[in-house]
């Protein structure tokens, strides 16, 4: 920290991204990216759009929430895209939170809310999943602030149903609820239908999972148009022209082409599917994932230790220290191939 | 604004960009971008990058800041690269200022310097510029806080010699003065080599104007290594991906086809001198303008009235309505060609 460093931040920690190691060629399952190309519509869009980089791109985004709307059921004015789902998490802490506002999380769940708390100096409340990795909506309607739901959680995996959700927003009208659906398409219901239903209700989402477009920095916001409107006055209070012109093309594309990104998805959940029974006959607990990684620990080894071995061997994947899950790996769900070698590699490892 | 709006932003007035209409086919001179496209180089890099978006981008933007490193004459620590100049702009109001700490900038400026204060709730001095436009750097010598200037200055254009910013920055080596150079390509000579004589320093700059690349986001801080390490200390707890893998890969493209950047600003330097003859010769005040804009007036029509009439007569400029500079407009530099069309367009306004 440098000396003209503001002392309103001076026990910021910031966010740990996943390791991206340069010494070998690693089979990557630790930052929960897609094992398949983007589709070759939103390569196509994205090439196009680099001829006329010289423009600003549009800051209302409005052909892509367009395309958006028609594939989410809901009109443009209830959309708001941004530079990754980080962006739209960031915005609703800043619009939705402040000291008689505060952020309600898990104590397990994506890393991040906690610092986005920390960086908008609002204060949180950490709400422990049950000892089985569950999360008890009764804990959440239980306290009082902004909540925010990881829904599929991660690391977890776990699903909540929608009608813990809306028991949720139900329960006090004047709450403000934001589900993060970052992993919804493996499997989840989306509850974006609620926004009609519920004016309290934030959902967000991105692209950077089921849509192979983690490295274009896409995520979307959906609400009800008051909602969008706030957290367009922070857009336009922060950077209005937050999402680049190629990442919009390539948005577009790859919302052309859903056969592929279903198709995808497909192969994930079987996968998935196929690395559960796997790692369960080898005596894996592993939760009931419906995400695109799964969370698993083995009696007979450590989770760092399985880590550091696996990472030896030329397979990533990801470790927390947090003592709740220590003993656990969160693996991303790669291709039917790499999960192959990832479940021999364990059999090696527990030998 | 929602009832879930919270009250901290109350007050907040978001930026307003420039206007894109679609009514129909304009000669756009109204928000600073290039007329020329960006470099066949920086286009390829992009195309080749899409093909890989399901990686994330990295956040470390190693090889894009080795490529910066080598045109600035800096080390890569000393570099950090940001969605667009916006971002790093705000990363700094955030890092470097605070109650005790208020922003300090002119009246007449990038009109996003006060809303970039008035999110982080940061109290703000507002100096105004001399009768002639010019910014007398005693002035800012005077004011306690962090300094932030455009240099050159936007809308006026006006360009401040290094020995003026020298005194700034020895006056008081406890205050940070950020220098936001967005324009400096187009005949200013940059205070990047002053960060190794200076710890307080922090240049900003960015891809949108000289380089052709405003639809794809790209802005960066150059600064000491203490001082780029407190704004990734931002970055890491706002956005850590910021910079998504298009951008980063046209921004090497680019930065390896000098020749072409530089071309390109000489054809702007010779239309705007073109331009700026042109419109004292019917009589304009126009600014000395080291920018990729001129600023002008004239004593026989209001500011407005010239923008209207132009925008019928579908050639777009920027007008202001604060009172000081609302005789004035703003106007982009296009081709030759386009500026031949404008100055003969303004020739039959005036008739």
């Amino acid at each position: 920290m440098s000396k003209f460093f503001s002392s309103k931040y001076a026990s910021l920690v910031p966010y740990t991204p996943g390791e991206q190691p340069r010494d070998m060629q690693y089979i990557k399952l630790n930052t929960n990216e897609s094992p398949f190309p983007p589709s070759p519509k939103a390569m196509a869009a994205a090439a196009e759009a680099a001829k006329g980089l010289q423009l600003y791109s549009d800051p209302t985004a409005q052909k892509l929430n367009e395309a958006m709307a028609a594939k989410y059921g809901v009109s443009t004015d209830e959309i708001i895209m941004t530079n990754g789902s980080d962006e739209v998490l960031n915005f609703a802490f800043m619009a939705f939170c402040d000291e008689t506002h505060p952020a309600v999380f898990a104590d397990i769940t994506y890393g991040f809310y906690s610092v986005f708390a920390d960086i908008n100096r609002i204060p949180s409340t950490v709400i422990p999943l049950r000892e089985d990795f569950t999360l008890s909506i009764d804990d959440y309607i239980a306290a009082k602030g902004t909540v925010f739901i990881a829904n599929p959680n991660a690391p977890t995996g776990l699903l909540l149903p929608l009608s813990e959700i809306e028991r949720l927003l139900q329960s006090d009208p004047s709450r403000m609820v934001i589900i993060d659906e970052a992993y919804i398409d493996f499997g989840g219901k989306s509850c974006v239908p609620l926004i009609h239903k519920y004016d309290n209700l934030l959902v967000t989402g991105t692209f950077s999972k089921s849509r192979s477009m983690a490295g274009a920095r896409l995520g979307f916001g959906v609400a009800n148009k008051e909602l969008i409107r706030d957290l367009n006055t922070i857009k336009y209070s922060t950077n209005p022209y937050n999402v680049n012109s190629m990442t919009m093309a390539s948005g577009i594309g790859c919302l052309s082409d859903e056969d592929y990104t279903r198709e995808n998805c497909e192969k994930i959940i079987s996968a998935r599917a196929y690395t559960m029974q796997a790692l369960r006959e080898m005596g894996f607990t592993v939760t009931d994932s419906r995400a695109n990684f799964v969370f698993a620990r083995h009696p007979a080894i450590a989770g760092e230790e399985l880590y550091l071995k696996l990472r030896q061997k030329g397979i990533l994947v990801r470790h927390f220290t947090s003592p709740k899950i220590a003993d656990y790996n969160r693996i991303t769900i790669g291709t039917m191939e790499q999960m192959q070698v990832f479940v021999q590699t364990v059999k090696e490892i527990l030998k």
